[in-house]
């Protein structure tokens, strides 16, 4: 009954944070000699190819992260159950990361910052209150769903987007191709939360972003991704802030990380970069998110999060 | 039965409002041919000596902004009650000002601007979560407790104080002086919002800041001052974030405003200044909320948010 630790990096810390949520267990990695039968469960993040492969046993494989972009690229992924990580820690950072985000837009954060570089006094503009600025939030699963009550409940008026229809209370909520252009046309920041699957990569392009609001009352659309970076074409979003499709742009992920020193988006006046650690998850909530679905699982219950596979998230 | 206009600046758009919102009633200001004898109600921000005398039918005088200390400090104030304008705009904008400027502290954003600045990708090290954050309000009336409300679903440890004990579901609430220092012993992020009276006067100051706690997540404690000016103590601001008895602060209102040119909080790497606009009653709204009070009057009904002059606010 063991478990195959496969990461690339911070490999210790992992083994020993399962050690001790799982005492009874035999916690292996890579390049450790163990007997592949003897392997029930993987807990992995970007798993290199073959390091999956002769595992004859294997009962579910634990994401170490919230997306599972990394494991649907994999070649041979084995057929056992996929099991995210849901993990409130790391829901609460994302939605304090959105709303940061919003409220920095909507109190013009960036201008008071300009004014007091030129110690400049300038009351006179006020501000639009949330109530009148529209945000859209595209993935509307636990993370958006959560970003969406908080902003709610700071005033935005906040509509979600997802792939098929979903009913959330207390919000509009779009859905499918038919329900993206509604949900586009009626944003003013629109938040990209959704997960990397062939349907979504590059989706956040000059074509979508042409739909956004173009009657809001920040100066023009704002878009905010957390999601993936290669959910975004970022010559796009550069030519639209220069052209005035966009307004702004908040990213904490990108096409290739880190971000190279070349990228213009680093020093783009109207863009704010983070280093994709919007919500990191805390190993340690993890270590024990995946233990205890194990023990459900050995309990005869079902596993929780599985993944499926014909959606891709 | 005529309404008294007597503001120092916008003279003409505050008439313009108050006939739209009042079409019976004369609207007269300070200089036109009036009788004094007629003018029932002021309406007033910061009157100048003198303005106010000889008003034997005065029924009530409304403050046009939120604070009542301009009118405390009058000479000669005549009798009749102050009443205070209560803004639902006027509160969610102040808190919004208060959840932008806690999760700026929460999550870095300084940091993270001086990394883009410097294009420096550095994700590793994780902020503390909201739950690990202790906000203490400083004054636990309308406006702190709809921040603490909103802080708290940010996840904030959040808790108040106030003058005279006062009991908020939800939340610690701390009063008097007796209180002040256990309240300031668990306080990472100081908000100040009490009313400016000769007890307040000067009360955020080195002493006070050397109680804020020493043991929290942030590196050191934090003020965000959008009281009043007066509340605080410039040269103690300043020699406290040299020394380390406060890591940083958000002001929105100062001793003297607009901030003087030569002020060294202009420029000092960790301050953040607002031109005293966290949350402007909005006109419009003012107008009407004061429209509303002279029917209800009218009615026989008693005027809302009255001051106390004992208390000064």
């Amino acid at each position: 009954m063991s478990l195959l630790v496969a990461v690339t990096w911070e490999t210790q810390p992992w083994v020993e944070r399962f050690r001790r949520h799982l005492p009874d267990r035999d916690i292996v990695v890579l390049g450790d000699d163990f007997d592949r039968n003897a392997i029930r469960y993987v807990a992995t993040w970007g798993p290199k190819p073959g390091s999956l492969s002769n595992l004859p046993n294997l009962e579910a494989i634990f994401s170490l992260g919230a997306g599972v972009d990394h494991l649907m690229s994999y070649p041979g992924l084995p057929a056992a159950p996929i099991v995210r990580v849901a993990q409130d820690d790391l829901t609460h950072r994302m939605s304090e990361y959105m709303v940061l985000h919003c409220l920095m837009y909507l109190r013009e954060q960036r201008r008071f910052d300009e004014d007091q570089k030129a110690k400049r006094w300038n009351p006179d503009r006020a501000p639009p209150i949330a109530g009148e600025v529209r945000v859209g939030i595209m993935g509307f699963g636990v993370l958006g769903q959560d970003a969406a009550r908080k902003l709610k409940v700071m005033g935005f008026d906040v509509a979600g987007w997802s792939r098929t229809p979903k009913s959330v209370e207390g919000f509009d909520a779009y859905a499918g191709e038919d329900g993206l252009t509604s949900f586009l046309n009626r944003t003013d920041i629109l938040i990209a939360l959704m997960p990397l699957t062939p349907d979504t990569q590059g989706i956040l392009n000059r074509s979508l972003f042409r739909k956004l609001a173009r009657d809001g009352k920040l100066g023009g659309p704002i878009l905010i991704n957390a999601g993936r970076g290669k959910l975004q074409v970022e010559a796009d979003i550069l030519s639209c802030l220069d052209d005035g499709t966009l307004q702004a742009a908040t990213l904490d992920v990108f096409e290739t990380e880190p971000l190279p020193e070349s990228s213009p988006l680093w020093t783009h006046p109207r863009v704010t970069i983070t280093p994709h650690n919007s919500a990191t998850s805390e190993p340690e909530a993890t270590a024990r998110y995946i233990a205890q679905q194990i023990r459900r699982h050995e309990a005869g219950e079902a596993f929780e999060n599985v993944v499926d596979r014909a959606r891709g998230y």
